[in-house]
């Protein structure tokens, strides 16, 4: 997913200041699971939601306002409940910030956690 | 309302990004209901909400990271179904950043537009 | 511009809150510059910057999340120091939320106000 | 450090987007540095600066609108040229949402890494 650097993101120090990232990511794996045909809404209507449990981040070196980058996503392991999202913030091709989050997959009733269905299962592999 | 400025809304220009005073804008406006005795909680479970229809903003000089600053709320123009509030960002008591903002009270079903109950016009005058 | 709405930037009323248009009018407006032929370096390089003075908005109803939403963007009234950019926040065509911004020029080193050099004015007409 | 929550930080799930925590932290190691007698300007006016380059969150449950929370700040291992900081968001006393960050010392003036000086040392121990 290519990333528009927006002003605001850039904070005093002439770099994307670090909670962006997150905001990112959240972006790309939308776009990620709907280009593997599960469209965040589709996933709400057969009752099932995501909840993010965990989140790390490294950062090699800062993106500047007009640097040219692209937010690569991976699917990682997959649990019964859980599954990991693989990201990497690219610049010309190289990584420049790495992420990795973990989903949990909950009933969009509110009810608590469910095992993967087949569906989502099928997205992520 | 004494803000806080986070570095995280400071730009490349040393100064806070225009938006974050919107963010700022919300949260007195919140503050400034509840200490008039009507905290927002409160106007919904009456079955009540607002929404923003227009703002103004000025921008006299920019905030930077480790400026001493407050919001000061003032209610103004009370009409049939909205309302305005008058916000002055201010440094060391001088207004740096002004602004003023036009609500329209709805029906917190969804249902459209309400006259201005007496609780929330006492709490504006 | 097309914008891609993010999820971060729908609030718990389920629209886009109100902050975040100022964000897309910066990122649009600097896109609309770019395409005229004036990206926003080759302006600091020529030793001008620009700073916002005032914005209006106008909110006629909410983007949501899925919503298909483009901001167009029209170059406004020339002084001689200051300039408007005129914004539209359209959904399949339709204004949805307008607004106005006065931008002044500013010499880059931080010296102040300047009239509106040629190659801006050009941009903008 | 208490926290006020913003509505704009609450997302269509009702509950605070993830990437909030990390502006929340970033917010709350500075007050934790200057209430430690190190003020961030006293770091940058002694040629030291600091760059995030780790972070990993965990989210037990999500903190809403209204939520009495606080960030409570530890600092956590010293090394030669980085040390830790672990954050933890409490509701009520009871910890939602834990992280932990690495930062690494550099020269404000660009040049890179530089071990730990003892004033430092001295705010984080």
């Amino acid at each position: 997913m290519p990333v528009t650097v927006r002003y605001s993101e850039v904070d005093a120090q002439g770099v994307v200041f670090n909670m962006w990232y997150l905001g990112w990511f959240d972006e790309a794996v939308t776009a990620f699971l709907a280009h593997r045909g599960l469209p965040y809404r589709s996933m709400l209507d057969a009752g099932y939601d995501v909840q993010v449990v965990h989140t790390e981040l490294d950062y090699r070196c800062g993106v500047r306002w007009e640097d040219d980058v692209a937010v690569r996503v991976t699917a990682g392991a997959l649990g019964r409940t859980s599954f990991t999202v693989d990201f990497a913030v690219q610049r010309d091709g190289v990584d420049v910030v790495t992420g990795s989050t973990v989903y949990v997959v909950v009933a969009a009733d509110g009810s608590g956690k469910r095992p993967i269905p087949d569906f989502i299962a099928h997205a992520l592999t």
